[in-house]
């Protein structure tokens, strides 16, 4: 930090992302990607916008807003893009938390929600999970502030029911209640239906994860016309170019190629059911996770140990610190090779230590 | 608005983009673009990189700080990149101003810095130009404000030399001096090494308008460690992976195609050149311009008119409705062939008012 640097920021720890080895050595399980390539007409259509780069993106996302629209059944003044998820979630942490609306999301949960409040000199309150990592819905009613969920939640992959999150926005009209659905493709039911009956409710999505494209870097967010508004009034506040001409031709490219899409996920569920199945037979016990990852402990063995033995076989997985969790790790589902190989390596670890 | 939206924002006023139609029926010189295509080194780079989108981008920017370090013989941690260099001015009004540190700016330049203030609820002073639109160095020294100068300033394209910047950063040293470079590489002298002898100086550049690369979204920040630490951790307190994959790729390659960017500046300068002194024939003033445009108005036709008229022959330039510069339009200096247009044009737009 330097001398300059604004004591307003003099506590703001950073959001950690993901190791990312750049060697490619590793079966990489960490941070969540998608094991399959990237829909060749993203591909190829991203390869044609590279060829008028001059140019400046189209601040307004036309082509890309029209394809989405017609693909989810949504009007165009119901979405907003970003570039990737994140900034959606700041945007909203800027535009609808402030003193009298602080924010509210589960003590464990994505990293970022607390680092996003903190970057925006926002007070927040963290509500514990439940014992089982469930949300406490009941705590959320008539909470009074802003409140966010991962839904599924991250690191868990346990779902709320859509029912749950609209009792949550109905509880408090005078709140906007976020759901980050990152994860919500693969088996999880949506909250989008529910953005036309609430007023306050404000769904984010993102390519990277069902749609292969983590490196393209594009998120959106679905709400009332009004919310979007407010949104916009933040992104061209801060960077209305910003998402790249590529990107945007990737987004068209690849919601042309649902059914890839919708291939890829099933792919995932049904490597995430094998996997969940062959590590219970090892003594893994985990959460019910509807999303493209596992979380998984073991009663013998310590979560940072496996994490770190895996690494040193070659499978990187996610380990987090913080005390609830830090006996558990994260494992991305990937390809049936994928998981083949991390359950090899996980026998080995468990051998080595029982 | 929402009726969600934070009362913090509430006079919140976005910034305006130029228009940026998507029919390409005009010569489209309003928003500073290079009229030359993209480096093919940068396009293939960046094709390539479409391949591999399913992993997240490399949120350290490794390869591509290591090319732009090579070029411009700096260190790794002097520099960080960013989604265009709008983010990196939006990182330095939230790291260096506050309460106790406002900015200060001139009165006219880039349109965007009071937005960030106002969007960072962050307390700003404009200080006049004097009347030929040059800045005044003696009012910012001694200033004790976080001072932003666009350099060559945005809209006039005047410059001032590296020494009056270094004048302000010494008699400022406690608070930081950002001088944002957009358009430096088309005849002003950059400030680059001067930010070895100032710890408080930090410098802005773009890919967009010499490299040819304003789809692609990329700028950058070079200045002393400690304050690339600080925007660092605003940047992994915001969008770790703030710039995608095919972007990171092709800032390498255009990069690699150094020869082929001082050609196009070069053509740019000879072209800036042709167009000045036509515009005089036809009666123009002009500020003496070191960017990629002219701004000029003439004595007998309002600013507005020509451009309107322009627009409606086909020929898009910016025009700014701010009263002290009413009188002007901002001329993007393109290909010698879109220079004759415009010439062209304007001719016709004079004959049918005098």
């Amino acid at each position: 930090m330097s001398r300059f640097f604004s004591q307003k920021y003099s506590a703001l720890e950073p959001y950690t992302p993901g190791e990312q080895p750049r060697d490619m050595k590793y079966v990489k399980l960490n941070t969540n990607e998608s094991p399959f390539p990237t829909s060749q007409k993203a591909v190829r259509a991203a390869a044609e916008a590279a060829e008028r780069l001059r140019l400046y993106s189209d601040p307004e996302c036309t082509l890309l807003t029209e394809k989405l629209c017609e693909v989810y059944g949504l009007a165009r003044d119901e979405v907003v893009f970003t570039n990737g998820s994140d900034e959606i979630l700041n945007f909203a942490f800027m535009a609808y938390c402030d003193a009298e609306h602080p924010a509210a999301f589960p003590n464990i949960t994505y990293g970022f929600y607390p680092v996003f409040a903190a970057v925006n000199l926002l007070p927040y309150e963290e509500l514990p999970l439940r014992e089982d990592f469930t949300i406490d819905t009941e705590a959320y009613l008539g909470i009074h502030k802003t409140v966010f969920l991962a839904n599924p939640n991250a690191p868990t992959g346990i779902a709320l029911r859509p029912e749950e999150i609209a009792r949550i926005a109905e509880s408090n009209p005078d709140n906007v209640v976020v759901v980050d659905e990152a994860y919500v493709d693969f088996g999880a039911e949506s909250c989008l239906p529910l953005t036309r009956k609430y007023e306050n409710l404000l769904v984010a999505q993102t390519f990277s994860k069902s749609r292969s494209m983590a490196g393209a870097r594009l998120g959106f967010g679905v709400g009332n016309p009004a919310l979007i508004r407010d949104l916009n009034t933040i992104r061209y506040s801060t960077n209305p170019y910003n998402i790249n001409s590529m990107t945007l031709a990737a987004g068209v490219g690849v919601l042309s190629d649902e059914e890839y899409t919708r291939k890829n996920c099933l792919a995932i569920r049904e490597n995430r059911a094998f996997a969940a199945e062959e590590l219970k037979k090892l003594g893994f016990t985990m959460t019910d996770s509807l999303a493209n990852f596992l979380f998984a402990r073991h009663p013998a063995v310590s979560g940072e140990t496996i994490y770190r033995e895996l690494k040193a076989k070659g499978v990187l997985v996610r380990h987090f610190t913080k005390p609830e969790i830090c006996e558990y790790n994260r494992i991305t589902v990937g390809t049936r090779e994928q998981m083949q190989i991390l359950l090899d390596k996980v026998k080995e670890v468990l051998e080595e230590h029982l």
